[in-house]
């Protein structure tokens, strides 16, 4: 089985997305893929000792890069990495694939070119948020930012099936990010949704709210891509606020700075257990293949994460069971084939 | 002058109502009326030293708790403190109102007895969200889940206004919160909203993610009120779950605990920059008079600053700059005078 990666996508790509790759070939024995192009791929492979890795480079010629128009993009340039190396899941000689690059375009190489889950009415971009007590699978987070109330009810099927099959989760959690615990609470999305959820079989805890996401009241949390997006940029940005802070206040004298030093395993500890890069990359679901986009930021570790994470969704059976699951749902009035599709610009 | 505390409301009532009304009264020489019920709150005042402040007590028999229906109830008990407190704004026997009990209680009883500012669509509730650079207005976070691009239009005016106004912000910058900084991102909803921002006399500077809240990059920051909601309650979840995390790490060694110890100052600094107790209150923006909604949790110290902030809001033209920004909108079609009114659930 072999994992692609899109080795030119990121911000740091390609020494970051290339040393990632000699990671987890090496450290997790992945059998990978590098898409990119050629020659730019062997010198920087040839800067790490990579014999006996199994690590083939398939050329692609072309990039898209952050801030261009997604779908359009992807439409037009089937020679950038994102979707030579999406193709090559579709053809099935790579197994997953992984990509730092433009998450738009990620997204719509992978509806383009694997297309959607039978069923499905629109994919959904996960991510695992960091909390005190492991890890929730929040989704959506930026793929579809207008919402429908089943369209949630996908979200957590999709979730649920995704944490217990991939992540070993027995009996998901299933919360739905709301303003408040009460049944009552909510806008008119989820309170349609949460209806429709108690009817699903899923082990769904009711609306779960803002503060619950650090603090991991449920394995899997379901909203709609917009609200996804701010809560989780909301978080990333007060967490990287409060450490800069904290690194202020300990600049401004000689004590702290001495006290700092003897707490760094402590500190290293914390960030460790709030870093994106621990797991390293976000599954796209709904998508006839395993697809797992990582932060753009990502450095190499986030990669080699990423990775280990696609080989895992790879062997897991979870496209099958969303398909059953969405499968047994009944039709959506008003949403035909043609309505489909993640919003994907830039 | 007069500001009425409802003495009543809030987790912490009557002992740390009173507590801050004492600090008040002392540290900022504010004229208070305590609302609530008068045998309680003069034994209250007893265990304080009380002399030569000016703290007058207004008997209120009833009190509407959390959790409580709060329309119903706003309508149905005139003797709950908060309604009483809410009429001597009405009456003009006192400047301003701040109440840390039942949110959407004192939402509903500032709409049914003030009234909203004429041509005010939608009352929101804004907070002042801590970040590194100080704070930003954030509005709304709750009063209103379902939003018409024109309430955000209204949300930005009043929220302007009061970033001038009452925070002495000159020509505060408004952002408008999305998933994207580019223009084009964003839901149905806020991209409507972007290009009526665009239309005002306003500071626009366009969209802000969520990251860019702790990071102060707007003063006032529009958003429909279940976003904002989320936002809000997941940087408090985020900002908790890292001090505690912190608390956990450093528990786990001597060494840790006597650096911690050197570092205190340090950590209380931090904390004391991302304290809602150092602002206090959350202005109720576009009703017919000065009305502060304090945190449910809300300590002495948080009662002592909302009743400063809520001084400051009464002294300032913060309700005529409002009318005569929002007058000069156009009519929105489809919104009637009986459509009015906050979501006030529980």
């Amino acid at each position: 089985m072999k994992i692609a990666l899109d080795a030119m996508g990121g911000d740091f790509a390609p020494a970051e997305t290339v040393g990632g790759a000699i990671q987890a070939a090496r450290e997790y024995q992945i059998d990978l893929i590098l898409v990119g192009d050629r020659p730019v791929l062997e010198s920087e492979l040839a800067k790490h000792r990579a014999d006996g890795l199994s690590l083939e480079i398939v050329h692609a010629d072309d990039v898209i890069r952050m801030g261009e128009q997604a779908v359009q993009s992807v439409r037009s340039r089937p020679q950038s990495s994102i979707v030579v190396g999406t193709r090559l899941v579709h053809e099935g000689r790579a197994a997953a694939i992984v990509s730092a690059g433009h998450s738009g375009a990620a997204m719509a190489a992978a509806l383009f070119v694997l297309g959607r889950i039978h069923g499905v009415e629109r994919p959904a971009l996960s991510i695992l948020f960091p909390g005190e007590r492991g890890w929730s699978l929040v989704l959506d987070v930026g793929a579809n930012v207008d919402c429908r109330p089943e369209y949630l009810t996908q979200f957590a099927l999709m979730g649920s099936a995704y944490a217990e099959h991939v992540l070993g989760i027995g009996r998901p959690r299933v919360g739905l990010l709301s303003n408040g615990e009460e049944d009552t609470k909510g806008n008119q999305l989820t309170r349609r949704a949460h209806q429709l959820l108690r009817e699903q079989p899923l082990h769904f805890i009711g609306n779960v709210e803002g503060r619950d996401l650090p603090m991991g009241a449920a394995d899997v949390v379901v909203c709609d891509g917009f609200v996804g997006n701010v809560a989780l940029k909301t978080a990333e940005g007060v967490a990287e606020c409060i450490l800069r802070c904290l690194r202020d206040e300990i600049g401004k004298s000689w004590r702290f700075r001495l006290a700092a030093g003897l707490l760094r395993p402590a500190f290293r500890q914390v960030k460790r257990r709030m870093d994106y890069e621990e797991y390293g990359g976000s599954p796209l679901l709904g998508v006839n293949g395993a697809v797992i986009v990582a932060h753009g930021r990502s450095r190499a570790k986030a990669i080699k994460n990423a990775l280990r994470m696609a080989r895992e969704a790879a062997l897991s059976p979870v496209i099958d069971v969303i398909r059953r699951s969405v499968e047994s749902l009944p039709a959506t009035s008003g949403v035909t084939a043609s309505d489909g599709g993640v919003s994907t610009e830039s």
